[in-house]
């Protein structure tokens, strides 16, 4: 047995076989948010599913400075001005507190078991009353700058009733966003952009990585936009103006 | 006057302003295809320019494992089992051996200045005497698999030809091919994917870098694929099975 | 209050004050190895604690092909010849299966909790029988090569015992490694050199993320030297030569 | 043949050949600058060596947040506040704008070539004339933060000098330093801690890359320090407080 083996794609002169379809083909026929499709799930998207998944692909496309993501890259660019470490590094500032649907997706895995055999509603309430009394912050809720309602969230769910594409996870998850209403009385902790995107992705069949996949996809080329610019109308070397020093004064001395 | 300044993108409650266009607007109507395009190039592409950038962003896919940023990427989750390390990482490993059309986009940038007023055939022929006499290999021609001609570059050129969006970086780098053959008689380099990528791109407007953003959205689908599967299928603690110790033999010792 | 703070240095012309301590004067009379400490740590390290460091910062000085880290960083280096990208694309292989002692950090914490007011010996047969039950690999355990014991964890242990640095952390994992082998027979399943950084590192007073900063510190030089090897008389473009496709066969077409 | 080969380490059960020693020595009897040095440059450093590279690792162990890499790694950590992507996004901002003593190094080599047969001071002569006609920036020089001189610098030369460790690399670096001030009269551009490395890492038989690193490895403590800080105690999903939009208003509509 080989030490490595693949199901995305085999490549010999003149051919690539991409999931079962001629990379060509692809090529000749096929938008990029369905080749991006086919290749990250290893299925070629309905017509439907290709319009919410290029309205998905475009829900981060820039999001200014508020976003880690954006800055690391630029103060990257700024020490070492070019474009592929800069993008890589930017990157890497996805996690738990950015650009980082899986924990919504783990919220849904999560008030699955909760629930059972209950309605949509009893797993909201138990999966609300769960966090709320352990005064935990609900993954996929709240949003520096968008406070009653990330528009961006409201077009994907939009886009998603329109084409028939709402399934079980986005009916859960509105379904938490109401109890969690309804409990803390709280308005300005909307559904946000990662909590759609676990919502929809579970949806239309994808893994909580799978999901990550295409928002790291749709951020990319905002995020390049801003290395490039750095690199050409940047400041070399930025340092961080506004930080206080809050340890020991300078009174220590060595006895070696 | 702030300490950062950009021209991609202003947001403010409820508002994303991508470019001159409200990113609602770009979600609800424009392919990803165009909101990449938008967000790097600062642009909305024509029509014909959108069919263009959909085959450019589908013929990087995969690439099986003939690629140094899939294998890099594949080490990496299979120590660390996580997608967005292995992600960037795989990013980390386009240079100047692979997925690197900046260097195409430099020959071009060179020949035309060797070329000055004469014809493209002028510049071709200057350009390849130079490198065939330094014994340099001429960057965006060659192939380790695809041998006779790289299918994803002569797609590119086809579709742009259809479009009519052939202009003087493609033409010019037809020429050195034609050059090269002539002068050379080898027929086993041809115009690679990287090639391509950089006369198109430079023929659309794109900067080095910008042709570079393309790229590598293009090979991302693949590489996050390769990834999870790595992370769901693959060995823990991959290690070289076929290396060599060619250092000294254990024979020195420590006098301190 | 400024935007960021810290208590690791501060930075005024001509004076730096590192914890409390004038760089100056670390440079003149400090090794590396106090350094490092006084800078992940906050304070200077005892002569015994320093003879304790040194060592384990060698500990790991390079492991050769057996480490994903390496490989990675060295396919980086074939496609990216550049020398930051690598090394930094090498780090990222760490994590939860190679280069991870915080593994084993955790599982003191845990064998910490059930042991309560019991003795070393109940804590660790307590937490070998939720793992062997569970059929659950123990972290700092095991190696592919080094089947009989880790000589590597084996030194830092008899060197902690010699200069009166061991611990309760280290009486611990020791206890876990004798419960191990009475519960199980298994010889071949020794304490690793994670299991010791680990054990040693909490036993100094660090966090699991400190512990991981001394390990990460150690496979530098030798990751480092890969790279630059890599760099000056490596293969450019390195891709697996032993992989199976298990994919699709190309008989799908598009149908748009 | 073997399809990677090293003379880096080699590893059996129970042994590492590290460059010829075996590591359970090096563990037992070297210092940990000792056994960076072995690993990086092929062979074990004199006494004297290592009291200059214990200064060498000291010299950038913080420089608080005068420091893209240390900035660009705290807002990796706010978004994705994991240790080894923190660690590894910091090292990506060491390029042409800090950290990055290959560009002195390079300074070094042209200034040898510039000055063929002739003296030091000629050598110093024309490589500043080349740099102060061209109005380019002399690599090596000047910090935003120490004016007149860089104590780190200073300490560094002074050590080589007791240790009888000054060669022509240093020699010819401070020649340059001379014929900067008298061509100029500018005193406050001093030689800066990424000249010094060059120089003393020249003299040491080190390369480009190796002498690059040392210096990484030296500002790796510090780096960490903040990546843990940040962790424990800085914001979440910190971003640009200070950013202008400067592109274009709101006012672009789609026709698709």
């Amino acid at each position: 047995m080989a030490y490595f083996s693949t199901a995305v794609s085999e490549v010999t002169e003149g051919i690539v076989n991409l999931r079962g379809y001629s990379l060509a083909d692809v090529m000749k026929d096929a938008t990029y948010a369905q080749g991006a499709f086919l290749s990250i799930t290893g299925r070629m998207p309905s017509r439907d599913e290709t319009r919410l998944i290029d309205a998905i692909l475009n829900s981060l496309l820039d999001h200014g400075y508020v976003a880690s993501t954006i800055t690391a890259a630029r103060y990257i660019a700024s020490g070492n001005p070019q474009f592929i470490p800069a993008v890589a590094g930017g990157i890497l500032a996805a996690g738990s507190n950015t650009l980082s649907p899986e924990h919504s997706f783990h919220l849904l895995d999560h008030t699955a078991e909760l629930r059972g055999d209950g309605t949509l509603e009893e797993g909201a309430d138990r999966v609300v009353d769960e966090y709320v009394s352990a005064r935990k912050r609900l993954p996929g809720f709240g949003h520096p700058t968008h406070k009653t309602s990330d528009f961006r969230a409201d077009i994907l769910f939009d886009r998603a009733a329109e084409l028939g594409l709402v399934g079980e996870s986005i009916r859960q998850f509105q379904a938490i966003d109401r109890a969690f209403r309804a409990k803390t009385g709280k308005t300005n902790i909307p559904i946000n952009i990662d909590g759609a995107l676990a919502a929809i992705g579970r949806d239309l069949g994808w893994s909580a990585n799978q999901t990550v996949a295409f928002a790291v996809l749709s951020v990319l080329p905002g995020l390049m936009a801003h290395v490039i610019e750095e690199i050409e109308t940047g400041r070399p070397l930025r340092y961080i103006q506004d930080g206080d020093y809050v340890g020991d004064p300078l009174t220590k001395t060595l006895k070696n």
